[in-house]
């Protein structure tokens, strides 16, 4: 018999802020790295193609001496019933006894762990000088992105919103984006924002372009990038997902969360397919750059792309960083199991 | 937000009645023959070979319209920390929607479902009059064994036990038996229980042959059968286990759970991968049987096997049954996640 912690997606809103996020993200993706965390076999079940899908990602990491998964279950026709189309459970267990450390929504710690990856890509290989930030997409994920840049990044100075199908969307996102950074994320701090309707438009004015859309064609072509821009590729996470134009790894450098994950569901996996680039083409992983292994970025003109398909090791070391705030300030509900 | 059903390993144990179990688990079996029911990938981590590992099982049922995950560890030095050694969790999810249905303890779940997935091999595959049984291993789930063939199998009036290494252990556990099986499965009836040291000796005065034990080399060998056993092999669940003689498999009528599983953990690897047998020698899945599609078996003379792995369809039946029979009585916790 055992004490199981849950927390709810309340619980952890009210616990996870993104500056801590970011941390547990760079320590997990540093491990990683240095061969201190493994990533185990990834689960993917298609209920309808298309329509409804299912996975499991899981992992260990050993430093933090935890394991465990998240199921991420999407069903697109939920809205219709009004329920939410991405469901997710994370669970942690202690890895020297197999002991459940808790159980917490899915969700709210998706979204916070992948805004913090994105932002990662962009503080490690992004120009030092940038100052525009595009986000592409304005789905769940997004406010996420643009927080976690925002805090990781001081110098950004401007937030451009585009959504690639529907422009009013954008507009009515940026209009209420400094409203809920500061009501989600405590951002209270100086930007720019606006949305722009034509993406050729939006991508010749970034410096940092993050990309979160359920794209299956490339959204940005190379010919519109400035010279020094870098691309946080975070949409692609399935086979056949695809952003930004295959040419654009001909010459770009490109750094990956995890080189086997991403050859087969990441952004790189079609510019792979076509024989655009190779092992050799990818610099390495970003927890390379944390440990100081790789450089982020050679120069100030070269186009550079941190390709993020997500692995549980993010979700995990999200969860315990939760379950950690929550012992302490008793916040949770305790079930036996 | 969602309301998550918990339910503890205390409230299962009140809930689930093994007939009812065995009932689901046929089931289970009989939707995964007629392909109405799948099974996803196996995910394994050791974290110290042949000391700690885990892994996930994960499924869907259609008919039912679930699917779910049961991922369940195994760290050996536990006992000395006063921990089980075997800890897991049950995950059940609503196939339409992706709305958690529950949380459930996982290593009761799993000694009732792999207890009924024993008895059922025998129920299908062993002579009618079979008469006496012998439980091989004394581990955590031989009294689970014992109780649905018991149940399953009215003509049993005889139960041997046998430890093959410790032979007091089985002299221990045969003189509690009826005690554990009246007070754990309201098994009132009459049969005799005894417990024998040589395994030889056992093996030739039995009709029905469960092995349940952690071996890598075979227990039983071929010339030691008599005319007619059926053996129920349960023990291998992972690579390089194996319990039986390979050369029993030269003539057995040789049934599995899951064909590709299998080949790959179960008691047919290493016949297979001896050259001893190959797909043809596979009569077919156990549902098969349920589903009057093939015949348990030919003859009354010839020896047959049920190899049975596991999957987590039995898991996720089993527990789909604890949270309906947990909603009408108004047990568990409910929690918000």
């Amino acid at each position: 018999m055992f004490n199981l912690n849950v927390l709810s997606k309340k619980d952890i809103q009210s616990l996870l802020k993104m500056n801590d996020v970011i941390d547990v993200v760079e320590s997990a993706y540093s491990q990683k790295a240095s061969n201190r965390a493994s990533i185990f076999d990834w689960v993917f079940n298609e209920f309808d193609p298309g329509v409804a899908d299912m996975d499991i990602k899981s992992g260990w990491l050993k430093d933090e001496g935890i394991y465990g998964m998240k199921l991420v279950s999407w069903f697109s026709k939920n809205p219709e019933k009004n329920l939410p189309s991405i469901i997710g459970v994370v669970m942690v267990f202690d890895d020297k006894t197999g002991k459940p450390i808790g159980l917490v929504d899915g969700d709210y710690i998706t979204g916070m762990r992948t805004g913090a990856a994105g932002a990662i890509g962009a503080k490690y290989m992004a120009r030092k000088d940038s100052k525009t930030l595009l986000m592409v997409g304005t789905g769940h994920i997004s406010k996420f992105e643009i927080a976690a840049t925002l805090i990781a990044l001081p110098n950004i100075e401007e937030v451009i919103i585009i959504n690639p199908i529907n422009a009013q969307v954008a507009t009515d996102m940026a209009e209420k984006l400094k409203d809920v950074l500061r009501d989600e994320f405590d951002i209270t701090r100086e930007f720019e924002v606006k949305s722009i309707d034509n993406i050729e438009d939006a991508v010749r004015l970034s410096d940092i372009i993050i990309t979160a859309t359920p794209s299956r064609k490339p959204l940005i072509m190379k010919e519109w990038l400035k010279p020094g821009t870098h691309l946080s590729c975070i949409g692609s996470d399935m086979p056949g997902k695809e952003e930004i134009d295959p040419n654009i790894f001909k010459e770009a450098r490109v750094v990956v969360d995890d080189l086997e994950q991403c050859k087969h569901i990441g952004e790189i996996e079609i510019p792979f397919n076509l024989g655009i680039i190779d092992n050799q083409s990818i610099s390495g992983e970003i927890g390379d750059i944390i440990n100081k292994k790789i450089n982020g970025r050679m120069n100030d003109d070269e186009i550079t792309v941190f390709d993020a398909t997500g692995t549980a090791l993010l979700d995990l070391v999200t969860a315990r960083l939760a379950f950690s705030i929550a012992e302490s300030k008793k916040v949770g509900t305790t079930v036996e199991l």
